[in-house]
């Protein structure tokens, strides 16, 4: 079974995201044991979760099941587990359904929403991190037309067409331009009290600027974009008051009934087992070897993990960085088995990559900066050779060349009751 | 606006199903304003409900936004409502947000599972009408195998590795054949502690055959198929209780954890507004040119509606008697508008088809049986015809071509946390 004679190594990985499922991959044909636990039965391709917020894609065609991914490796296990916490000493993760111990333990569980001390907003204002939370965000972005399209309240009515989406980061632009696409174009004809067209969108930022990760030019030139599709950008403007009729930003109450959040991230919780430094997000500062202080058997990797460059400044939480970390403090502990030394991480920075709409985006790959429709096709490309599977990556084609044709959006759907938001 | 310079009828649809959906295409043309309410969103395509539940497809693959199949019409308008009820002297229907007036309606709000005065039942059993019953149904059908991985006591996990189908229509062989299939084949080498060929598909049913509604060669034929698959099919055999841990069936108590319900149907509850004769599962006895007895102004289709063939015989829940219903209704509506005389239903039957696995199917068409390859590359055709939207055709395709060159199914997704089967 294993290269050795001894019983092989059993590696623990909690969170099949980017960082534990690339891990789990590398470690599959190693002569170790894995056991890869994950409160989902599927991995998700978080990049493209606004698209079925928005109603672009499909839950399933963005997911693939863990085990499915990793059935062709037959030491590696896939348990759906809730994991409840880790006990460093006797190197075992306790779970909803008992324990399991560990020789190597990697934890890669990433981040959820944070809403600055404010939980009360979270039902107002849903994130968008998991499968549930864009069919939410969905939900209430149709039921609102649909409410629209019932009341005779003009007032209620402009308060049900408008939007507004919290924070400025890729997330909160790719929200806002879908938005603004599918007022305007998407559902052009299908209401008969109503005109689409009337919504309006607002992109509120409590910083200086639009995707404040990029290099300046773009994120300017993603706000020309968002203007010139509608989008109200504010920027300078913090949220001071969710409620279930708008928004209070800067002063100003906006009445909108639709609030999407996409401001900030905290870290999973399972971090607060790990001692160590931590950063104002909760992610747990590691060694260079993304190893935990004290701790050689346990690593993390991707969103939960504080990882800095060469300049000091915290690695950002995006797909590339999660996928690196998990391939690094995979081979780390295959060389710690086999007792040479490990090394430390590298970020290989390619670059960064948002979309705005059709045929828009803005895209920094290596130092060159790119926008417009150069730049969507860049970010088309990367985006459909890394989704996982093959059948969905042709079915995530064929939807998009759909969508480019015909401006509609292939999934609709609602469902659940219309009682919610009526 | 219209062909005469009255204001034109109004016609309200309540159910957007076969029978609605065809009839608010076939009046989307006539001088009438048309209002359709529903409580979903989307048109479903029942017939293909299955493969959504066993993880074949995707929901949104086989449901179209209402309002997007009818946006090119614009005296048609799409309501997102919940009816409560109808006030046949002032002739409104009363839904959640208010009430609306009509000139003349039509009901087609199809039918619901049934347990036979076991509504405890449903819970434990869940049935297949919805999207809902559907996602809830293949939740059941992963989560068991997740379970059973977890588990260490043999009992239990040969419970959760055991599936009943309650109910030999064509429902109740396509789930049964279905879930054969993906025991055998789809989750081949997904799992480590278990083998899903272990599990055993019972599909057990009160009559004395499968497919009570074929003709009797090709119910044997779909039998005999079906234990070649691994199913076993119990005939004869009445389910005296179901619990949380399985159902007694003739006196035997069977230790499944996932029972699935495809025994009966009963009529919507709203046809209980309607004066008139009722049958056993509360479907109303409708005229021949399929209006109420003293209401002329009111028409039922579809499922909810009792119309019997020239033998006198009810004819069945399926798909082209609620679309050639829906049609003949809406005809006979604007044949009253125009002061003419409604015409009786007739039904052109052109056949049955039911499909119980991979190149295995039964169909009748016209008086010519056919089964095997032949029978199930005739209800391939069929369907991929009758789906809605052109997108969504290719995208069925795609994925059906897909899994019979692979074996896998597309949309293995379970979208809530581990807790419920655990």
């Amino acid at each position: 079974m294993a290269s050795n004679d001894k019983t092989p190594a059993h590696v623990v990985i909690v969170g099949a995201g980017f960082a534990g499922l690339y891990a789990a991959r590398r470690l599959a044909r190693a002569p170790v044991r894995v056991t890869v636990l994950d409160r989902r039965n599927h991995h998700l391709f978080q990049p493209l979760l606004y698209q079925v917020a928005t109603a672009g894609l499909a839950p399933g065609e963005i997911a693939a099941p863990i085990r499915h991914v990793l059935r062709g490796h037959p030491r590696t296990q896939v348990l759906l587990a809730d994991v409840r916490g880790i006990d460093l000493d006797r190197q075992a993760v306790k779970y909803d359904g008992g324990e399991i111990e560990y020789d190597y333990l990697l934890l890669a569980t990433g981040a959820r929403h944070s809403y600055f001390g404010h939980p009360e907003w979270e039902p107002l204002a849903p994130g968008l991190k998991t499968l549930e939370d864009a069919t939410e965000i969905r939900h209430r972005i149709l039921l609102a037309y649909e409410a629209a399209e019932r009341t005779d309240d003009p007032v209620i009515r402009q308060a049900l067409l408008d939007f507004v989406v919290v924070g400025a980061g890729p997330t909160g632009v790719e929200l806002a331009g879908a938005i603004a696409e599918i007022a305007r174009r998407t559902l052009r004809r299908n209401f008969r009290n109503i005109d689409p067209a009337a919504s309006r969108v607002f992109l509120v930022e409590a910083g200086k600027r639009v995707l404040p990760s990029f290099p300046e030019d773009l994120g300017l030139r993603a706000e020309a974009v968002l203007r010139r599709m509608g989008v109200e950008v504010q920027l300078g403007a913090a949220v001071e008051e969710v409620t279930s009729s708008g928004v209070r930003v800067a002063g100003e109450f906006l009445p909108a009934r639709t609030v999407l959040w996409a401001a900030g991230v905290t870290a999973s919780p399972l971090g607060a087992e790990i001692p160590g430094v931590r950063d104002r997000v909760g992610r747990v500062r590691v060694a260079a070897d993304l190893t935990v202080e004290g701790h050689p058997e346990v690593s993390l990797a991707g969103d939960m993990a504080l990882v800095v460059d060469e300049a000091g400044s915290p690695l950002p939480g995006i797909a590339p960085v999660a996928i690196q970390e998990g391939v690094c403090a995979a081979e780390n502990i295959l060389r710690a088995i086999a007792g040479r030394e490990r090394r430390p991480f590298h970020y290989r920075d390619r670059g960064v990559l948002a979309t705005i709409g059709r045929s828009q985006a803005v895209a920094r790959i290596g130092r060159v900066h790119l926008h417009g429709f150069v730049a969507w096709a860049a970010w088309l490309l990367v985006h459909i050779m890394y989704l996982i599977g093959f059948g969905n990556r042709v079915a995530v084609l064929w939807r998009w060349t759909l969508a480019y044709i015909t401006f509609e959006r292939a999934d609709r759907l609602i469902t659940r009751g219309p009682g919610a938001a009526a």
